[in-house]
C-alpha cells in the first residue's frame, strides 16, 4: 500500500517533466506516465503543481545559547518552520566551547535534537579551540558519527582559530573526506572597527554594517581559499554576502580549485538600508556578515545564474526583538547577531528568482537541495526525486499568493526580517520517508519524526 | 506490449541511480525499482550497465560535397557509425551555396537525409551569403521547419561573411528565438599566413597548424562575442580548441553573457605533434582549427570540469586519406580539411573522461546528450533519461575493452585519428523511439528509420 | 649671445626643481643655479613660473579635404593656435587615397604644411589602400623621409583596409622599425546602426552615440591588440575613449604585449550629455569615437595615473558649426566628424588634471611631450628640457585665470567644445629652437618658421 | 672650486644625454655643454662613461642581532660594500624588541651607524610590538626624527603583528603621511609546514622553500593590500618574490590602490635549484621568502618592464657559512635568514638587466635610485641627477668586466650568492655630497662621513 502523487510536474537539478511518482515505505518506487498506483495504494491528485524533492537547509542555529539565553527557535518550532516552508532536512551548526571535546558538544546538540525535530537533521561540528584532542575527535566523528562537515570562523574572538590552525584542519580534512566550512570576515580588523566606532559614541544599529564593511569579508575569503589551494582541498563558503567575495570564489572555480559558497536570502532580496530604520528597528537585521548594497544583490544573482554559488542556507539564528535584540540598545556590539530565515526560503526564491526570470525551476531545486545534498554526503538518499530515493517530497501549489507576516508565521519569534513581503506559491503538501507533515500549508504530524542522518564523506567533485 | 531494461544504472545529467526502465511506443512511461514489466512486456537484463540518454551530436558534415568530391561518409554510413557509438540524434550543417535561396539549401539536404539516416536528425543552416531574402527566410525556417539554428563562418573567404553582417543575423536570431552558431577563426589573416607560408616553399602539413594559430581563433572568439552581447542574444561557439579562445568565454559567462561552447574529442585528446608525422601523414589531421597543444588539452579538460564548455560535438567530416586527402601532396592549403570521429565520441569521453576522474557520469551525459537538447530545442523530448521522453537510450557496459581500428570501424572512410587507442567500454545495446538499432555492440535494423526533428526555438537559459 | 630664462621650475617627465636655463642658437645648452648668463645674454626672469618642454600634440588634422570643403583650420591658424596653447610640434595625419601612392599624398601634405606651420611638424601616413606598391613605398618614407609611423582604420567604408592588410601592414612596420597608429571602431557594425537608425526616422546628433556604442571600439581594441601580439611588433592606439576599451589595453600591457594609448582632453572632461542638447548644438560634439559616459571619464583619468595611458593627442579636426556642421542638418551621419582643440590642451590638462591631483606636474609633461617624443622618434631632440635639446620650451605661468571664448582663440573656427569653462594658468612665453613664438600670451612671429621633421625608426621599449 | 665631470652621459629616469656636470660644495651646480668649468675648478673626464644619480638602498641590515650573534656586516663594512657598488645612500630597518620603546630602538641603531657609515643613511622602523605608546612614538618620529616608514611583519612568531594592528598601523601611517611597509609570508601556516616537515624527518636546506611555498607570500600579500584599500593608505611590499605575489600587486595597481613593490637581485637571477647544491652548500641561499622557481624570474622581470615594480632593495642580511649558518646543520629552521647583497646590486643589474635588453638605463635608474628616494622622502634632494640636489653621483664606466669572488669582495662574509658570475661594467668613480668615495673602482676616504637623513612625509603619489 504506498501512495500515488498523480498529476504533478516533477523537477530535478536538470529535468522537468509531467510524471506520477509511487511512494512506499520511506521511499520512492516507482515515476511513470500512468497505470502506476497498485492495490491499496492512495491516489492524491497534485495537478497544477510541482513536485520537488524536500529541500536542504544546510545552514541552522536552533536552540543556541548566546550569552544568558538561547536562540528564540528550538528544534521544535525551528524544524516545524522548516517543514511548512518546504524545508525536509536540516544541517545545524554546533559550537564547541572552548576546551570542549567534540564528542561532548555532539552530544549535547544530539540532546537538542533529539525527539524534537520535524525534519531529518545532521550537524556540522563548528570547531573553535583547536586542541590537542581535535584531530583525532575529527576522525571518529567522520567514520562513527557520520559527522563530515566542519566549520570554522575567521571572525569573533570567542569562535575563531588562527590561520595555522586553519592550515592544519584542512589538511585533517584532505585526509578524512570531510568538508571544511568557512565563516569568512576578518575578525582582527572589525573588532578594530567597533572599538573606535563605541569610542566615537557611535552606538545604533547603523554602526553593524559599517564596521565589518566587505572588504573584511573578501580578504577572508580570499584567505582561506588560498589555504585551501595550497592544502589541495575543497571548502565550502558560508553565508557569501557581497560581490567582492564571490569575485574571489569564482576566481578560484576558474582556476579549478574545488570552493564552494553558499548565499542566504537575505543577502539576495535585502540591503543595507534596512539598517537605516527608525530607532531600534534596524536590529533586526544585525546579523554577519550584514545586508550590503543593492550591487552586491545583482552580483548575487548572477552568481546563482551561472553557477558560481552552490546552495541557499538560511543561517536561521532567531532573536526576539523583545527582549533579546533589546540587550543591544546603546551598544549595537552586543545586540545579539542572527535572523529568522528557515520557513520562507522556498518561497521568497520561487517568488523573486523563479517568478522573475533569474533562475529556473531546476536551479530552484538544484541550490536548495541537490547540491547541499551531495556536498555534505547526503546524495541520493536526499535532495532529489529519483525511484530509489527517500520519499521526501514537497507539492508545490504556484497558484496561492499570501503575504508574510510575523503574525502568521510557524517560527517561534517575534518578527520576520520580511514582513509585508508577497509570496507567490506554498508547500502544500509536503512528505518526509513517504509521511506527510503538511497538508494544505499545514503542520500535521501530532509529534516529531526527524532521523539523525549518518552522512558519507565528501566525495571528489560529487557536486557534478 | 513493451520493453523493460532490467537491473541497470539510470544516469542523467544530475543523478545516477539503479533502476529499471519502461518503454512502450516512442517513449519511455515508467522508471522503478521492480515489477515495471506489464503482462507482454519483454524483459532485457541489462545488470552491470549504464542507462544513458541516447547521446547527441551536435556538429556533423555527412555528404557534404567539398571541391570535386563529398564527403567519404553519407548518412547513411555516417549515422550507422553514430549509433554503433551510442549517438541517436545528431544535427548536421548545411551549406548555402552563394546567390542560394535557404529553402533550396535544405530541400537539398533532406534529399541527402531522407531515408537514409539510423538516427534522428535536424540541420543547423549554415549562411554563407546574406543576401535580400535571407531574413525572411531565416523566419520562415524557424516558424516552419523547425530549424532553429543559424551558423555563421569568420573563416573562408567562400564562406565567411562580414560584421556587419554577423551583426544582423545576431539581431534577428534574438528576435527568432533562433541560435547563431559560429566558427570562429580570423580567415583574413589565415589566409595572409597561407600565402606567405606558399612563398617560403612551406607545403607540408606542418604548415596547417602554424598557419592557424591560436591568436586568429581567440580574436575570432573575441570579436564574435562582442558582438553577441552588443546584440544581446545567446552564441554558440563551434569546436572551440584553445585555452586562449576558452578564456574568452570564460570572461563573458563570468559576467552574465550567454554564450555557450562546444569542443571535440579530437581537441581533447590529440595535439599538433600529430602533424610532425612521417611524410604526407600529417594530412589525416588537417582540421580546422588544428590541434592544438598539450596545454590547450589541459585547459579545455578544466573547462568541461567548470562547466565553462557545454557541449562536445564531433565535426565528423571524413575524407579517404588515399585520394581525398591526398589532393593536398604538395600543397598543405588543398588537402580536404576534416576528419572521421561521429563512432567514437562516447567511448573516447567515457575512457579518457570518466575513466580518469577527469568528468562524472552525470558530466558526460549533460555533455554529449542533455545540453544540446535543451539548446538546441529538441528538450525534453531527447537528451534525458525520463519519462515522457523519447526513448533513445544507450546500455552502456563498462567491461569490454578493446582497441579502435579504422579496419573494424562502421564509419566509411580509410582511417581513424584514433587508430590503435584503446577505449574501455561500449553501446552494448540502442534504442531510439523504443526501437533497437544496435544490439551486442553491432547495427541491428534492416533499414534507416532515422526521422526529421522540428526543433523549438531557443529558450532563454534553457541550459539550466 | 643667448637667453637666460631666470628663476623658474623646470619640469621633466620625472623631476620637477627650480634651476635656470640658457638656450644659445637652437639649443637648451646649460641648466644651472646662478651665474649661468654669459656676456651679452640677454636674461628673462620667469619667476613663480613653470617651465615645461614645449608640448607635442601627436594628432592633429590640418587642412583636411572633408568632401566638398576642407577642415576650418588650415596649417597657418591650426599651428597658431598651437603655439598660443603651448604645443610646439605636432604630427599631423596624411589620408591616402584610394589608389593614390603614398608619396604623392606626403607630397600634398608637405605643400600644405610647408612655410605654414608655426610649430615644428611631422606626418603619420595614413594607409586607405593597401595596394602593390605600398610596402615598397612604406621602407622608403621610413628611410628617406623620416616619417616613421602609419595610420590604420577599423571603421568608415572609405578609409578602412581589411584585417589581413591590418596583419600585414603590422609586419613590414615590424621590419622597418616603425609604428603602427589605429583608429579602433568596428565600422561594419557601425554602418548596420548608422543605416538601421535613420531607417527608424532617428536623424538628430543624438543619434551618433547610439550608434557607435563602446563595444565597438572595444571589439576594434581587442582585435588589433590581439594582431599585433600575434605580429609581434608594437602598436599605438589613437583617441581611445572607454572605459572597456582601455580594459583591454591594460590587459595587454599586464601581459607584456607592446601596446601604446592616446587619449585626448575632450574624452576626459566632456560626455555625451552633450549630444542632448538644443536643436542641432549637439553637432558640435560629433567626432569618432563619440562623447561617452562619465563612468569612461574616470577610468580615463585612472589610466592616466597608473600609466595605462600613454599620451594625450587633440584629434583637432574642425569645422565651422555654420555652413559646415550644418551640412548634416537632417542626417547626422552627414554631419562632418571632428572638433578642435589644439589650442587648449596644456590649459585644460592643467587645469582638471593637475589642479585636482589627478597628475602630478611630471606626469603633465610626460603625457603632453616625452612619451610621444619617445614613441615617434623626435626624442631626445624634442619631448624633454634637457641641455643639448632643442629649446622649445613653454613657459607656463599657473597664475592668470580665464574663461575659454571661441570668441577670443585663435584656432579659426567658430566654436568650442569648451565654451565657458574656466581655464587656470597660460603659456606666457613659448620658444621653438629658441625663438620666442609667445610673448605675454599672444603669438608673437611675423611669419610661420616650422620645419619638417625626420623621425627616428621606433626603438625598442623606447618610451620607458 | 668646484669639480666638473667632462665628457660622460647623463641618465636619470626618464633622460639620457650626453652633458658636463658641475658640482660645487655638496650640491649639482649646473649642467651645460661646455665650459661649464669656472676657476679653480678640477676637470674629470669621465669619457665613455655615464653619470647616474648615486644609488639608493632602501633595504639594509646591517650590525643586526640575530640570536647569539649579529650579521657578518656593520655600518662599516656594510656601506663600504654599498659605494664601492654605487650606492650612495641606504635605508636601514630597525627591528624594536618586544615591550620595547621605538625611541629606545631608534638610539640604538643610531649609535650603531653614527660615524661609521660611508654612505648617507636613514631608517624604516620595525614595529613588533604595537603597545600603548607606539602611535604616540610614531607620530613623534616622523614629525621629529624624520623617520617616516614602518615596517611590519606577517611570518615570525617573535615579529609579526596581528591584522587589528596591522590596520591601526595603516590607520596611522595615513594620518601621518608615514609610508608603511610589510614584510609578506603567512607565518603561522610556515610554522606548521616546519613542525610537519621536522616531524617527518626533513631537515636539510632544501626543507626551507619548501616550507615556505608561493602561496604563503601571495596570501599575506593579498591581505595586506585588502588592509591597506581598506584603510585609504598607500603601502610597500619589500622583496617581493614571487609571480603569484606581483600578480596580486599588478590588479591592485590597476584598480588604482597606491600599492608599491620591491624585489631584489637574488629572485631575479637565482632559482630554488640553489637548495639542492650538495651538504650544507644551501644554507647560503637561505632568506625569507627564499628563492622561487624560473617562472618567477621572467615574472619579476616582466613586472620591472611594466612598472609593476617600482624598486630594487638587496635586503642585505650577510651572515657568514663557517660558524653562523652553519648553526642550522641539523636544523634548517635554526639557519640564520638572509644573504649579502649590497655590494653587487647595480652591477648585476646592469649586466643582465641593462645588457640584455630586459631594462633600459632610465629603468635602471627609476628602480635603484629615484623611485626610492621619491617613496621614501628623499626626493629631489637624492635619487635624480638635476641641479641642486646633493652631488651623489656614479661614474659607471661600462667597460670593465670581472668575476664576482667573495675573495674580491669589501662586505665582510666569507660568500656571495653570486660566486663566479661575470659583472660587465663598474663604479669607477663615486660622489657622496661632493666629496669622492670610490676612485678607479676603490674607497677612497679616510674615514666614514654618511650622514643621517631627516625624510619627509610620503607625499600623494610622488612616484610619479
Amino acid at each position: 500500500m504506498g501512495i500515488v502523487l498523480s498529476g504533478g510536474t516533477i523537477v530535478t537539478a536538470v529535468d522537468c517533466y509531467r510524471a506520477d511518482v509511487r511512494l512506499a515505505g520511506e521511499k520512492i518506487i516507482a515515476i511513470g506516465n500512468d497505470h502506476l498506483a497498485g492495490p491499496g495504494d492512495q491516489v492524491i491528485s497534485v495537478d497544477g503543481c510541482y513536485l520537488l524533492p524536500g529541500a536542504i537547509d544546510p545552514h541552522t542555529h536552533f536552540d543556541m545559547p548566546a550569552g544568558s539565553f538561547t536562540t528564540a527557535d528550538d528544534f521544535v518550532s525551528g524544524t516545524a518552520a522548516a517543514v511548512v516552508g518546504g524545508t525536509t532536512t536540516i544541517i545545524d551548526h554546533i559550537t564547541q566551547e572552548k576546551g570542549e571535546s567534540l564528542f561532548n558538544a555532539l552530544a549535547k546538540w544530539q540532546a537538542k535534537a533529539g525527539g524534537k525535530s520535524y525534519t531529518d537533521y545532521g550537524f556540522h561540528m563548528g570547531i573553535t579551540d583547536y586542541h590537542g584532542q581535535v584531530p583525532e575527535e575529527m576522525a571518529a566523528l567522520v567514520q562513527q558519527e557520520g559527522l563530515t562537515s566542519f566549520k570554522l570562523y575567521t571572525a569573533y574572538k570567542r569562535l575563531r582559530v588562527n590561520d595555522g590552525e586553519i592550515f592544519q584542519t584542512l589538511q585533517h580534512c584532505k585526509e578524512l573526506g570531510a568538508l571544511a566550512c568557512f565563516h569568512c570576515e576578518n575578525g582582527d580588523v572589525i573588532d578594530v572597527l567597533i572599538q573606535q566606532a563605541k569610542e566615537q559614541g557611535c552606538t545604533g544599529p547603523i554602526s553593524h554594517p559599517l564596521t565589518r564593511p566587505s572588504a573584511t569579508e573578501q580578504e577572508a575569503t580570499s584567505r582561506v581559499i588560498m589555504l585551501a589551494e595550497l592544502a589541495g582541498t575543497p571548502i565550502y563558503i558560508v553565508h557569501l554576502s557581497c560581490a567582492s567575495a564571490l569575485q574571489e570564489v569564482v576566481a578560484a572555480k576558474t582556476r579549478g580549485v574545488e570552493v564552494y559558497a553558499e548565499t542566504c536570502p537575505q543577502y539576495l532580496l535585502l540591503d543595507d538600508s534596512c539598517y537605516a530604520g527608525e530607532g531600534f528597528e534596524g536590529a533586526k537585521y544585525v546579523m554577519s556578515p550584514p545586508l550590503r548594497k543593492p550591487r552586491d544583490q545583482a552580483a548575487l544573482w548572477l552568481g546563482l545564474k551561472t553557477g558560481a554559488l552552490d546552495t541557499i542556507g538560511t543561517d536561521h539564528c532567531s532573536f526576539n526583538f523583545k527582549g533579546q535584540k533589546e540587550i543591544g540598545l546603546g551598544d549595537f556590539s552586543k545586540i545579539p547577531g542572527g535572523a529568522p530565515g528557515v520557513e520562507h526560503r522556498l518561497g521568497l526564491l520561487y517568488t523573486y528568482g523563479v517568478g522573475t526570470g533569474k533562475i529556473s525551476m531546476q536551479q530552484l531545486v538544484a541550490i536548495t537541495a541537490t547540491n547541499s545534498a551531495k556536498l555534505f554526503g547526503l546524495y541520493p538518499r536526499k535532495g532529489t526525486l529519483a525511484v530509489g530515493s527517500d520519499a521526501d517530497i514537497v507539492v508545490w501549489d504556484p497558484r496561492p499568493s499570501y503575504i508574510i507576516r510575523a503574525a502568521n508565521q510557524t517560527q517561534r519569534v517575534d518578527y520576520t526580517p520580511f514582513e509585508g513581503w508577497q509570496q507567490q506559491g506554498r508547500a502544500e503538501q509536503v512528505f518526509i520517508r513517504g509521511q506527510q507533515v503538511v497538508d494544505r500549508g499545514k503542520l500535521c504530524p501530532e509529534e516529531p519524526k526527524g532521523q539523525y542522518l549518518l552522512r558519507k564523506p565528501f566525495q571528489f567533485r560529487s557536486i557534478t
